[in-house]
This record gives C-alpha cells, structure tokens and sequence, in this order.
C-alpha cells in the first residue's frame, strides 16, 4: 500500500501540519487501519521532497494525538483511533485510553520494555541492555548470608521497616561511601528501591510542570523519562570527551533557572567516557554560584579496569551541592531493587516524606541481606573478582570491533563501566539496521533515546558485560554486517531516485 | 510562655488572616524561636474567642507557608523561617527548603511514619499500626521454599524480570484471584511494589492537578496522601454501617465529572465495617452509567472471621469498571512490598509505562517467593490459621472495651480485618488524648487523618493484629483511662472560664 498524501509547499499550512491532517483523516476514516506500518521518516521525507526533521515532527505530533505510536525495531504504527474507544471493547464500555492523562499517554517510551523482551530470547545476543552478567553473581556468598541473616534475625528479616530504610543498612552504606572518598553519615543516606526512584522522588521533589533541568547529552534514557514525566524543560548541554561542556553550562545558567543539574559522570551510560577533573571542578563551581543542586548519578564508578580514579562529584563537593544517586543493581543482582541516595540530612526529610506516599519503604529481606553482605567486605571481594572479568570483556568487544567495523565506524575503548559508544557512517539508516540487527540476531541500543530534543541517529550503544564472554565476538560480527546491509540497501535505494513509492 | 495576639473582630482583615499575620511577624523577628510549641487550636480558639474552624484555617495557612509544622504527638511547632534558610547552615549553603516544589513542602504528613517510629517503642503497646503479627508469621515455610527456589532457579531468582512481574506470578495471582471470586487472565494482573505503589500509579495514569477524585469518609490514610500528592480534589462522600451513601454519590456524579471513586469496602481501614451488597450494586451501575472508574482497595478480605463472605465489587463488575488493588502485606510478610492490580489489559499496559520509570519493576526474589508459596497452596492453609488468632484478638480488645470504656465510648465488633472503630465522647481533646495515651505507654491512630477537610476529632481506630495477644486487655485498659483523663481534665479547664490564659 502507497500513502497517498499530497503536499502543497507554497499552501498557508505549514507542510508538517499537512502531513498530520491527511493522515489524521486516513486512520479515522478507517483508510490505515490499525496496525498499519507508517514509512520511516527519512524515506517518507525523500519521498516527499521535504526535509526529515518536518516529518519528525509530523510523526511526534501524530504521537502526542494517540494515532500513532512508535516502537523499536517496529517502526511507526497506526493505533485505533480514541473516538473508537468509545465503543464496547474487550476491556468493557470504559473509554480507558481517554480517561489516561495526556501527559501519561504521550509521555511514555516503550522503548526499555522492548529491549527487557528482547534480551530475553535465545536467538539474540543481547548487546543492548545495560545489566551485569548473571554467571559472574556471587550466589553461593548470598546464599550463605542470607541464611546467617535470617538465622539470627527470624521474622525480624521480613518484617517492615523505616521509610529511610532499616538502620543498619543506612549505618552500612555510610561506611562503604566512606571507602569511596564520600563523608557521610547514616542520617545522609536515604535507601532507595533501585536509583530509579532516586530519580523519581528527585522529579516529585524538585519539579513543577515547566521547570527547568539540565543535562549533558547523551545521557541515561531513564532519567530522560522521569523527568519528562514530571513534565519538566529539559535542556541539553553538549559533552565530549572530557564529559559535560561546562562554558556552555555556564551560559545556559546565565540565562535560565534551571531546578536541578542531572548528571552522570564516571562511565557514562551511554557513552562510556569520564568527565574530567578540570570540568568537576568547574561544573562544582558553577553549581555553588547559581545556588542549583547537581544529582550525580554514579552506578559504575565502582567498575574501573584502567586509567585514573577520578573522585565523585560528591566527593570533591566542598559547598554541599551534590544529591548523590547510586545502586547495586550494576555490580551484583539486579532483581533486588536497592539503591541509595546521599545528600544533606534536611534533603533526606524531604525525599523520605514523599516515598513514603509512594512505596513506603523498600523491601527489607534484601537490606538486611546487603547489610551483612557489606559488613563482610564481600562486595569489596566480589568487584575485584568482576572487574577482571569485564575488563576482559570490554577488550573481546574492542578487538572484534577492530576486526569487524566497516569503514567510518568509530568508537573509543572505554576505560569502565559496561559501554561502548560506537559513531556509525551517515549512509546507514536507523529503522532499517535496528531490523537487520534483530534478524541477524542480535541487539543494540539506538544512540537516538538518549537525546532530549534532536534525535541523532548516528550513534548505537552495545554492552559488553552482560553477553556471555564467548558470545561478543559472535555479537558484534552481526552487528557489523548488519550495519554493512543497512548502509548497502539505503544506497542502492537512494539510487533508485524519488520516483519510486515507498511501501507503508 | 503567653500567644500574645490581638484579635479585631470588627476588622477588614478577616480573623484568621490576623492570627497568621501576627504569628508570622513573631517567627519572622524571632520572638517565637524554632521549636516553639503552638497552643492546640481548640484551646487558642478558646482563648481568643474564635470559630475552631478558623484556628484551623489559619494553622494550616501557617503550614502551608512552611512556617510550623503539625506533628501527631507534638502539636504544632514553629519552624526555622524560610528566609533564614539563606544563611549557611548544616546543609550546606543551598536553600534547599526553598528549592522544594511547594506542593511538596506543604503536601506531606509525617503522621504514618511518627506512627511506625511510635510503634517500635518497647514501652509502648501498639494499637496504632495495621500490620499483621509477627508471631504469626510462617517463617519456617517461607524458609523451606525459599530454599526450593533458590536450588531451583540459580541466579535466575535475583534477576531483573519485566516491569509487569515475573511472569509465573502473574500466572499464580490470576489463579488465586479466580479462588477470590474474580476472573482474571495474566495480562490482566500487574504486580507493584505494595499497594500504596498502586494508588501513586492511579494517580499518576489519572490524575492531572484539579481533576476530581471522589473518596467515601472515613478513608485510607495513605490514599489520600497518594491523591492529594497529585494536587486532585478530593470529594468525600459520607459512609454509614452499610458503606459508602451511594444516594449521596449519585448527586456528586451528576454535579461533577470525577476521574476516579475510590473504595475500600471490605473492613474498611479504618472503620472496620463491609459496604453492603445493595450498595455495592449500586455503585458499580452509576460508576458505569457515568463511565467513571472505580478504585477498589482490598488488602483485608481474605481476613473474615464470621458474618456474611460479600464478593468484592471486582467480582460483581459485569461491565469492566472496576480496578482491583490487593497486597500480602497484611496477610504475609509487610517487609516484602509486594502487592498486584487486577484491571483490563490496556489499563494493566499503561500503569507498567509508568511504573517502568519508577522503579523499573519490583523485587525479584519475593515475586518467586510468593509464586511458590502461592503454588504449593500454603498462603490458604496459612490465612485459616491466622484468621483463628485474629478472631480471638478481635473478641478480646471487644471484651477489654466493654470492661473498660468510659461512657459516651461507642464502637462495633468488626467481622474481619485489623480493626475497631470507636467514637469517642465530645469532651475528650484529641490533642490531650494523643499525649496522654503516648505518656500511658499505648498508642493509637487518630481519626481526624482519614479524614478528606473537616477532620472529625471523635473517633480514633484500634488496631488488634499486631499487638501482642497479651498486651490487648493492658492496652485498652491504658487507652481509656488516657480517655477518662482527657476528658476530665478538659471540664476543669473548661471551669476556669475564658479567662485562663494557655501556655505555648
């Protein structure tokens, strides 16, 4: 099937705003229904003679209608359009979709659920998802603790505890930021049910629809999310190498009143790299002089394989500025849910008042556990051990790349973490390399859900931690094939000119 | 220490913009310090010959302006004013109680935490929380299977799993949901991180700020610290033996468009009572004839000692406008933060958009914990045997009453759940009361919380699951002499006459 749109460009209607309404009235009318697979922007864009970035925001402003609905490895489909739902339907007379927040239905990214499915099936080698390899887990040390947990505590261990979390957890984790460079005491320290609801409770506390919050780019999808669904501005600051560009920051805090700094610093996720002493210093300084707190995400730092340790924010944080953020979820298991917040104890107050409406407190059998799994300086024990092995994981994936990237693939071997950030040629087109990857087998994480506003698509993160070791090399000589076919077949079809129409 | 304010009661100025003003001006210039306590507003009311209400109004202004906070326990205390937060201090140099969103600075209730803190208190009997008893709990079994699946399942049980829940939970809360009366399907079941996780996700899917919730009095704590957290108005509809006036819903629905009915129908927290099958049925055709969903609170159902088993509403919905809520934290262990949602499957797709960014999904481990519990049949054997213990507890604090209430003391035995509902006489103070019970060595929750604007001072609510089956009779017993003592102490400070100036 063709899509039949006609486009005036000298009209009064802005050719977006053409593009939506003659689609709007095709899938209301019934003409695309449901299901129906919408082309990719960049062909349709060729097709019509317009620019990609109109249809981008024909597509976005399709979304926010509900008509359509964009998902990895998918493309755009077309979605039942609401006034149906007025219709008795499998889910009953309630027009649901209708009575969900337009904020909630527009706001929200399937992307992370499509990659947790993903990663699940046995065809595929999992490079896209951001998780510690299940072999390298210390069962039998978690085992034995647990039992000594609930030996001695009985139903204690099962039991409810504080919204700040079971107090010895907190004493525990005071001690372990002690280690990595952080002062803190327990009353510093709030535990979280995973450092996603750091992110969370860090929307509900410091945003109102419309604030504003900074963040470098790329940056970590999830905080992305949280922040949108707090409805807050997100504005971007570029990074590069050496992380966030602190004299763009510096203007944009001349300029704006931005509530909160969002940041993640060491072994980024995405991008793999580590901000730089110098900009630490400056990005400390800026905070402190326009009085805007800084939440600092650290879930890798612990994962260094080579070059300097760099100190956290929070650790050179001489001003108390730093919301510190971090979780186990990326050095040991990541079903427990656990992870902490470090800030001023009046901010802790405020944080824990609000969890408490949402969760009440974080699960406890998994804080006492982690309380004896620290005070046994087993987590001290077990990175060492994982560090090795990552290490070696990160040097297979380097090396295969070297042997296997097609021309114009760059990447920089990261020094820790789980990342490697590849840059790929401009020929190779997104939507088709995210489908060759997924029939070759294997997955990645497209560049574009780490950006705020203008998706660049010409970056993809692959994981090197979670893949079984003798899989990377495999992983990464699909992907680079795939990658190989999705820049061949764009050219040949580029070859074939505009007069050819595009299948929907 | 003497409240020295003048009150014009001819003024322009209405009365309890006066009292916030000249309160505001004394913490401002310090002559009332950080920590000053307030007089209790029936007794400010008293002296300066005002409405309560308009105490009430002005001490809320107060709050809302972060000037003095309420404390249940404490009364009402002045806090360090905002401008003075500038200064530095321990916090470091940030105005962090300025850079709180203001919804959240005046949203929060500290009631339920200074509760569990209260609670944990050896010298105090508790009667205050809604926990199951710790005695009771099936520790060994829990034990037993969970080692069972541990062996089994290897690392696989501390591994992430989809935000909707491992999928074999799903599959066990379905079944144990058709053994409740409810037909379900997997994707119709969504597992959270507790209940309350279900009432904040509500919120989030439903709510946008001055979208109206309707909620029948008394109500659950913490769902209106769930709504009010999303800014909703909330309407209350009265409630009688039988539950909720649905004559009285009826005319709220045809005056406004609410987003949500919130219920708990089964012994109510806090009132203990069952909304009846007449009213039930009634409820569901007007939430379908005016297509508003129904939030259905069920934590306690499965607790039923004698009367009448009523099917939840969940159960008589023919027309799929019901969302179920359920947790095991009141039957099982509270420290798991386990609950589940029941709803269509587009309902279930949208609420695990939001929780995705949340908190990812829910702790593992217990999800496997519960399937297998659930799977070998052990939770039905575990409720026949508590519901044994509960149902004597219950007859006892009943006989404890009897014995032991004041005149003017009323309430009703419950024929399920956690507690007892008692009125108390009109010249008891509450805030007398609270402090009385805690120096007696007994705690108890308050009515005025359940409350949605105009707190009703007569009623506070018995717990008796948690409290040792031998600290119930003492615990009464201590409660309703703190009851005497109150009252008797309000009479002969009533004799003094308006004359008597309250101490701050």
């Amino acid at each position: 099937m063709v899509l039949p749109i006609q486009i005036d460009p000298h009209g009064a209607v802005p050719i977006y705003l053409q593009i939506v309404q003659q689609v709007r009235e095709k899938i209301v009318s019934g003409e695309l229904p449901e299901g129906t697979l919408l082309p990719p922007e960049r062909t349709l864009a060729r097709y019509l003679g317009v620019n990609r970035s109109t249809v981008v925001h024909a597509y976005r402003e399709l979304k926010r209608n509900a008509l359509v609905e964009a998902r990895v490895g998918h493309g755009t489909t077309v979605l039942a359009p609401a006034v149906a739902a007025f219709e008795p339907n499998g889910d009953g007379p309630l027009p649901w979709r209708l009575l969900f927040r337009q904020s909630v239905r527009q706001g929200s990214d399937p992307l992370v659920r499509d990659l947790l499915e993903m990663a699940g099936r046995q065809d595929v080698i999992p490079l896209s998802v951001g998780l510690p390899s299940p072999e390298l887990l210390p069962l039998e040390a978690m085992e034995r603790v647990g039992e000594a947990v609930r030996g001695r505590l009985g139903p204690m261990s099962l039991l409810q505890c504080p919204t700040e979390g079971v107090p010895e957890f907190r004493e525990e984790l005071a001690r372990w930021m002690g280690q990595q460079g952080i002062a803190a005491s327990a009353d510093e320290v709030l535990v979280l049910s995973g450092s996603q609801q750091g992110l969370d409770l860090a929307a509900r506390v410091f945003i109102d629809p419309q604030d504003i919050v900074v963040m470098d780019e790329p940056t970590y999808f999830g905080a992305l999310e949280a922040f949108r669904g707090a409805r807050a501005r997100i504005i971007a600051v570029p990074s590069d190498e050496e992380g966030m560009v602190t004299e763009v920051l510096a203007s944009v805090l001349q300029r704006h009143r931005p509530k909160l700094i969002y940041t993640l610093p060491t072994y980024k996720n995405p991008a793999g790299n580590v901000m730089s002493l110098a900009r630490r210093r400056h990005l400390l300084e800026l905070a402190a002089r326009y009085q805007v707190p800084i939440l600092e995400d650290d879930p890798y730092s612990p994962l260094r394989y080579d070059g300097d340790s760099i100190p956290s924010l929070k650790a050179m944080d001489r001003d108390g500025v730093v919301i510190y953020l971090s979780t186990f979820s990326k050095i040991l298991f990541p079903g427990l849910r656990l992870g902490w917040l470090v800030a001023p104890p009046s901010v802790v107050r405020q944080f824990a008042l609000v969890k408490q409406g949402v969760d009440l407190h974080s699960d406890t059998p998994g804080q006492w556990l982690m309380t004896e799994f620290l005070r046994e300086g087993l987590l001290t024990r077990h990175l060492a051990e994982v560090r090795r092995h990552y290490a070696r994981r990160r040097d297979l994936m380097h090396r295969a790349l070297q042997g296997t990237a097609p021309e114009g693939v760059h990447w920089q071997r990261p020094q820790g973490g789980f990342y490697v950030w590849c840059r790929l040629p401009p020929q190779v087109e997104r939507s088709r390399l995210v489908a060759a990857a997924a029939e070759a087998g294997v997955s990645f994480l497209p560049g574009w859900s780490c950006y705020v506003e203008d998706p660049d698509d010409s970056f993809i993160r692959l994981n090197f931690s979670f893949p079984p070791e003798d899989r990377i090399e495999t992983g990464v000589a699909r992907l680079m094939e795939a990658v190989a076919r999705s820049s061949a077949g764009f050219r040949s079809m580029a070859g074939r000119g505009t007069g050819t129409r595009p299948i929907v």
